[in-house]
């Protein structure tokens, strides 16, 4: 199953079964509001905290997610999941309500491509029939545990970017109609010495083209092998600089076919400075966008690029710089799978 | 390889090619101290934080056990680590120094065996040849997280627990000598509603119990299959607890073959209450004293069973009872297994 030096290729093609996006009152008005399962008019869900409320996104998405695959949990073997919070809270009370064999899983916002892509590593070495994978993150709660209080009305500078509020969720399977997964390839740590938390996709950029080398390199693809490469949240900025860097290095990737989960999610609005961020950023924009417009033929083959700032307040403060990671999944319509 | 609803069984028996314990002074102290490879006499490790101390830690053990298995990092395929620092940063910025792919992983104080399952499963699947799992804790980084200043003083109940300084670490890899991974069982979060911060041991005793019950009932076992039973860091009360509690439920487990880490680590000493915990405690006395004493002969195999509270600060505040989760592995003599 390895491909290369750190690459995985599934020859059982495992499949999304079902996949789900559940979003808050600003993801309703962006541009891909329909391509949401369920979206709430109410930030705090009903719940009486910010965390608790991202707790009810991530679970709504594993049960659509669940239910849309034709399942009951009793039948999920596995749940991979992380988020934002500090101790991943969202994801292990979840599974505490959901009551599957849980493994926690953190790669800041990278995780949701370490669940997909390990998700598909049970499945196709027989490990498990099926696995849910999924993660959320929340403005509120992400804003009140990395940044000042939003009461404080900081000014942001216009490489910050706005945290979405959502999760993703999808079934991986052995069998069944859906996405297959062929590959997937594990990033290692990048870290060119950025220190600026309020630029994360321009730390991010250089580990998400790590990744995307080492995936074409492992699986010795041409650089148009796939008709969409998409990023998780590095915004304008970083879709900007990454844009840049890929032909200087050699990775000649059709550039009108590589689009960045930050920029897709809010559109043109420029309330939100240089894109959406967070866990559910690419979870969202996958579950609910990408994988809807593959099953109606827009695309064939897809490689989805999540990338993770590795930082917690506690390295800001103590002077480290910014470790960043990318890992990629590859996904592509059962018409080409069969 | 999965084996009934929750375990996965290993047919290719991956090996522990290498593995290493890192302690502090404290540990340095206990009875167990000639089974650490390093033992430092300064908890700061002539850093500047406990964080970066705790870094250390776990470089050291990382490196310590891909020097014991033979190999250099380059040949790692892949690094699974994570500890109880928000943001799991004691391995990001570990993953960062050695540079290999990296997928990190949060299970509280069950991330030590969460991390062996997958190196085992990713070995077995043929996902990799070398894989790294990880893990640390450090009780100045983990006491200022999670509780009250240390300089206030604050008296501890007898329930609390002491959390461990130091890192463990081993190298699983398809072929080579040492000890080899047969099992594993993915636990399910289970919550009593128990609220006490100072009780993990009572808290987590349950979610041992149902990971063990998981085991036997997913791989047939008799009840005296295994020479010893280990827990992570249920401490003395756990233990009493997890002891009166397997009979009740027709685990006829030998009772002198159950032992806690949390016990084992710092013996009588009264200072530590109920004993230690911490991601440190099962990875140091696993990675340490339990694999040397089996290569001696002590036992021919053991199951290690992690215990995890996925609790954080910001959930105890908001009212919320612990979550709980357990992780097994099952590990036996290479004379065993030929």
């Amino acid at each position: 199953m390895r491909q290369g030096h750190q690459s995985w290729v599934f020859p059982l093609k495992p499949v999304i079964l079902g996949h789900a996006a559940i979003g808050g009152p600003f993801e309703a008005k962006g541009p891909l509001a329909d391509d949401f399962d369920i979206l709430h008019g109410d930030l705090m869900i009903g719940q009486d905290s910010w965390e608790k409320a991202e707790k009810v996104l991530l679970e709504e998405a594993c049960s659509k997610a669940v239910e849309k695959a034709g399942l009951t949990k009793e039948q999920i073997n596995f749940m991979l999941a992380g988020d934002l919070m500090n101790q991943i809270i969202s994801a292990s009370f979840s599974a505490r309500t959901l009551s599957i064999p849980f493994l926690g899983i953190f790669g800041a916002c990278s995780t949701a491509m370490e669940g997909l892509a390990l998700a598909a590593l049970m499945v196709n070495s027989q490990a498990a029939d099926y696995v849910l994978a999924a993660t959320s993150s929340h403005n509120g709660a992400a804003e009140k545990q990395y940044r000042y209080p939003t009461e404080y009305g900081s000014q942001k500078p216009p490489t910050a970017q706005w945290t979405v509020t959502g999760a993703g969720a999808a079934v991986v399977a052995s069998q069944g109609r859906g996405l297959r997964i062929t590959g997937a390839t594990i990033g290692h740590v990048v870290d060119m010495g950025l220190t600026d938390p309020f630029n994360m996709g321009a730390a991010m950029a250089p580990a998400a083209l790590s990744t995307i080398e080492s995936h074409f390199r492992d699986f010795q693809l041409p650089h148009d092998h796939y008709d969409l490469i998409v990023t998780g949240d590095l915004g304008r900025t970083g879709h900007a600089i990454l844009s840049d860097l890929l032909p200087k290095h050699h990775m000649h990737i059709p550039l009108d076919r590589y689009v960045d989960c930050g920029k897709l999610i809010y559109g043109e609005n420029p309330n939100v400075w240089s894109g959406g961020s967070g866990c559910g950023c690419i979870a969202t924009v996958t579950y609910g966008h990408l994988l809807r417009r593959m099953k109606q033929g827009e695309w064939k083959r897809i490689l989805l690029v999540a990338t993770g700032a590795l930082l917690s307040p506690l390295t800001f403060q103590q002077g480290e710089s910014i470790p960043c990671i990318a890992h990629a999944v590859a996904v592509e319509s059962e018409q080409l799978g069969e």
